[in-house]
């Protein structure tokens, strides 16, 4: 560690290669400086040069030959023991720089022609839930497991802000290019961000500017109500008051990215008030921010949360297909759509939702969440890139169509960070947010390999005496961790048996019984929530043919869906020959050997190989995995041994 | 209502009775003279008059011949058409003088001879678990369903304490003496009430004593800590802490009460952390209190609040007399051991708590919940007069043996009051406060009765246009809610089917598998708790053989208390002949039709018969109570019926 703050991924020993290089750098401008300064910094800790007459290794320029440029974009070539990293843009070479410092030695060896790297989703943006006050019930950041807001402290701006220049490198080195700095829940005085307190946005997006990241701010749609009594979007009144606003925050951030938006949401203000659509509200604000180049990210996370649970016609996973895609074509050019990744709220396993190819004539961004508010909450090792892979490689029109990946315009993780020294609360979640980064700018990335990327960064060659054996334990309990996680939870698809509030530890009738619209209806019989159109909600339906036929079938669904989309009895045979009920049992004792594995694993590890605050730290939180783990086994298996009365196969005691 | 808060049982009107005699009060003091100001102003009222020459109608006096003193006695009797009050101290004339107003009309009528009214039990007390800051969670009252504190506000004791006077008026009227000002739970701030802050409890103290009532404090056992690092009990430094931290209190407040101590449980901090016993405990501090006349109340509610669910060996029922029979003769003999009435916590439908008559050599209180954290927490009509009469009447020993009432040196409620206009949320949960008082002053009255008391006082005669319309929907309305309550929550005494955390509504499994230690083990076979000596926790053999072998037969068992003692299948046969499954279906189909008749009962009343708020108050609340009995039928019986497969014998729709 550095001083306090761990350095993530960019530890010094991280830039080893291209500092003991000399390097010639051709451009200008805020980003170029940055990459110059990254450059002097580490030729001067290992014994490089940044200019001068050459000959060079490592050649870093603009060339603004092409119109339009292609921002993000750099093409790297090697040739004559020269490495080159040419972009149109400042914001190319700031990628082509920091996908150098990931290549290391390998930037250096040998000869490759020259090769575009495009990102495939344009915008990679991290949303914060960071409150500016302490919420009462949600704290500094709501769903937040890793201390407090980097930006704001008890109800103002951090006076220290370092760790943000510290976050925006970490960002920018994964390719995220936009920052929202405030909760999508707003309260009162975050609302004030947008008017009076318009100063604190403007100090977080100066820190952010020098690595090519624009910020945004979530809003309140009900803003104009309190200058003009009304939010009506159709007011011409609430146009200007919007369009007014907005010119204020660019003459104040000339780069603002945008607004961020959940309206008519688990309380939230919205167009629905006055009788109007979402792309009546979504069209308001995008209006206002055209002129500047601004967008609204306007969230689909619209659903009914006072439902009447004795209502099985009501499904929650409809909601945002029913209420959006009848609305696709009305909503203006800069409006983009923001869809979580599944229907329902990211779960650890849900379907991918099938608005993300209802909307043709919407600009589409994909919503996942890097804070592990239902995967573990950082205290258990959950790396998420294997799931957020599957999500961006799944084709809705079957394997002839494009990927998810390729109908998003942007790719949004809510991130995991705060003001812990590790960033992250538990260290190895900061893989999730490398990962996030990663898989952004190129889906078709194994996740696999993305954790070697994130290891060799964080602990690479040089930094530990031993990074064989050190990556063979992080791989052992990191790369399948998601499906260890899913093994000891919610079975088969279910979802959210949860403690409700706080979202930590089982309890399997939890949310059976309220108005938030997720049930799993087991009875004595079975178990599982019929979405078919034949005998169910419909909502199967809402996929293209491809998929809607797998997922109407109880027999071709998926097993790991199965009662996402099936009401099943105990007794049904899944795929592998074995019944739901034991495969319950099962899937929870493996869960649980699988984290005592881990666990083992990582105490096996020689004292010193890794810094001795993070392998505690590691080593804690896995003893709380553990724990909890034991406690989802045996909750989970005693819930359904009552239930069903069926004995375990093995004789495993069960309580 | 006069101004803006709610008279409750002392209108004016109540007092005209005595307003309209000609009166002599013979004897001095504060309390003879509370007693002159109130006749005097209801004289001024009413056309009466106090002294002069005679001849009067009601004469009150000090007589203080017998030695030693009964201090709350008095002596009413009439006779050639002088009603006379004689007590030998001035708190038996006050008592007398609330008799005489309680009695109206037929306090003045025919004639008869001298009896003694003697309280049963000596410390009547009602118990605030109020806050002095806004606790994060508990906000400013702890289980308070009646607004902020009447003394406390945001920190500070109230600038204005004009309803504290109303408040000992109203307690006195009903025979409360004694009132701790705060939680149980001793925070922060509130432990600094014992030192820093003693002025505060002083100018509370002032207000209550013109109505014979004294104030206790509740304190946390760790206080002395602050200063001396250590608590332990039998350390000298300690004994001397709390000897000179006492005698500041009693130069300050000369008749304070007492101290309330939570040690040991739920977190708040004991004895046991010096590995001293209870005993140790309350012994320091009685040894404090001794040459004072102050006693300590030590609460018996101590329990393992980090069970295993997976445990079945432990039974939270057992706990208190696990902990505290082993030490009977131990205490001082200014100790109280205060002990709830249930062994658990307050539900709807306990045994007795064994203790209670287990502890010879120790005096005893009993605690009862005011408050209605599990009884409908004042937004639900819940009249708990039955409920105390019950648990009061209750012979350990059988018939042949004493009741409670006849074991306890104290009876304390939490109290059900807070700074909301009608005292108690819900206007009809005032009778609740009400019958606590009367109850603890005379165990043997018919709840009914007491019920008649509160009605004619609060709205009696002259009051309202039809007082018998009116008392006969107060019954109908009132006199069974308790039961009703019990018809539409958790069946047959199985308790705790509450949402975790503010335990409103229900959720069957919402402590199931927590480490509360409240469990009913319900399966696909049958439900309820084997508390049996034979097969179960050994619980039932904690009562003296006349009941223990009650309990301890699935037969004998009564059915309210069945599965408090007993898994039994779900076809088990009650004592009516029904099932355990069908008397579910039955009673909750029957608790809702039973509250949409009390709705109708009491929106059935004609407009101005009583004030037009508390009209609506009321109804509001019913509707709300209606709402939530519906919502407790459809969960327990989806719960149920899900569970056990077995159809509803009468076809009723179940979720």
């Amino acid at each position: 560690m550095t001083g306090d703050v761990h350095p993530a991924w960019l530890p010094p020993e991280a830039l080893r290669a291209v500092g003991s290089r000399r390097v010639l750098i051709q451009g200008g401008g805020l980003l170029v400086d940055t990459v110059r300064a990254e450059l002097s910094r580490a030729c001067g800790r290992f014994g490089g040069t940044v200019g001068g007459d050459g000959p060079f290794d490592l050649v870093l320029k603009l060339s603004n030959g092409r119109r339009p440029p292609d921002p993000d974009v750099f093409v790297l070539s090697r040739d004559a023991g020269v490495t080159v990293v040419r972009a149109d843009e400042p914001a190319g070479l700031l990628y082509g720089f920091f996908h150098v410092v990931r290549l290391g030695e390998a930037a250096f060896d040998g000869a490759f022609p020259p090769r575009p790297h495009r990102p495939a989703i344009r915008r990679r943006m991290v949303q914060h839930w960071d409150n500016v006050d302490v919420h009462p019930v949600m704290g500094q950041v709501e769903r937040g497991y890793a201390g407090g807001s980097v930006f704001w402290h008890d109800g103002a701006l951090r006076a220290d802000l370092s760790r943000v220049t510290a976050y925006a490198r970490l960002l920018a080195s994964c390719g995220v290019n936009a920052l929202c700095v405030n909760n999508v829940n707003v309260h009162a005085t975050e609302a004030r961000l947008l008017t009076g307190r318009l100063g604190d946005v403007a100090a977080i997006a100066d820190l952010l500017r020098p690595y090519g990241i624009r910020v945004h701010l979530s809003v309140s749609f009900a803003a104009p109500a309190v200058d003009l009594g009304t939010a009506d979007p159709l007011d011409p009144r609430v146009a200007a008051w919007w369009a007014d606003t907005t010119r204020r925050v660019y003459a104040t951030i000339p780069d603002f990215g945008g607004y961020v938006v959940k309206a008519d949401s688990e309380g939230q203000p919205g167009p629905f008030a006055d009788g109007r659509s979402h792309a009546d509200g979504a069209n308001a604000l995008a209006a206002a921010l055209a002129p500047h180049g601004g967008v609204v990210h306007w969230r689909a996370f619209v659903y009914n949360h006072r439902q009447d649970w004795r209502d099985r016609g009501t499904d929650r996973a409809r909601a945002a297909h029913d209420h959006f895609v009848p609305l696709d074509g009305a909503f203006g050019d800069n409006v983009i759509l923001q869809v979580k990744h599944g229907p329902i709220d990211f779960q650890t396993r849900e379907p991918v939702s099938p608005l993300i190819a209802a909307m043709p004539a919407t600009r589409v961004a994909v919503e996942v969440q890097a804070t592990q508010e239902y995967t573990g909450q950082q205290r258990h090792v959950c790396y998420l890139g294997p799931m957020w892979s599957e999500v961006l490689g799944f084709a809705p029109w079957g394997s002839e169509g494009p990927p998810v990946a390729g109908l998003a315009a942007g790719l949004v993780a809510v991130s995991n960070v705060g003001d812990d020294p590790f960033w992250t609360g538990h260290p190895l979640a900061q893989a999730n947010l490398y990962a996030f980064g990663r898989l952004a700018w190129d889906p078709r990335l194994d996740p696999v390999a993305v954790l070697d990327e994130w290891i060799d960064l964080t602990f690479g060659p040089g930094a530990t005496a031993d990074p064989r054996l050190l990556r063979a334990t992080l791989h052992a309990v990191m790369d399948d961790s998601w499906r260890t996680y899913e093994r000891y939870t919610a079975p088969l698809g279910v979802g959210f048996m949860v403690r409700p509030g706080h979202h930590y530890g089982p309890d399997v009738d939890g949310y059976e019984y309220t108005p938030w619209g997720t049930y799993h209806f087991a009875d004595r019989d079975g178990v599982g929530v019929d979405r078919t159109r034949a005998t169910g909600t419909g909502f199967a339906g809402q996929y293209p043919p491809a998929w809607s036929r797998v997922y109407e079938s109880v027999h071709d669904c998926p097993d790991e869906l199965l009662l996402f989309f099936h009401h099943v009895p105990y007794g049904h045979v899944l795929h592998d020959g074995g019944t739901v009920i034991q495969h319950i049992y099962d899937t929870h004792f493996e869960g649980v050997e699988a984290v005592g594995a881990m666990r083992d694993r990582w105490s096996a590890l020689p004292a010193g190989l890794v810094d001795p605050a993070l392998a505690a730290r590691v080593a804690e939180r896995l003893d709380e995995q553990l724990r909890s783990a034991v406690e989802w086994r045996d909750q989970i298996n005693a819930y359904f041994f009552r239930k069903s009365g069926v004995r375990d196969a093995h004789g495993r005691r069960i309580h």
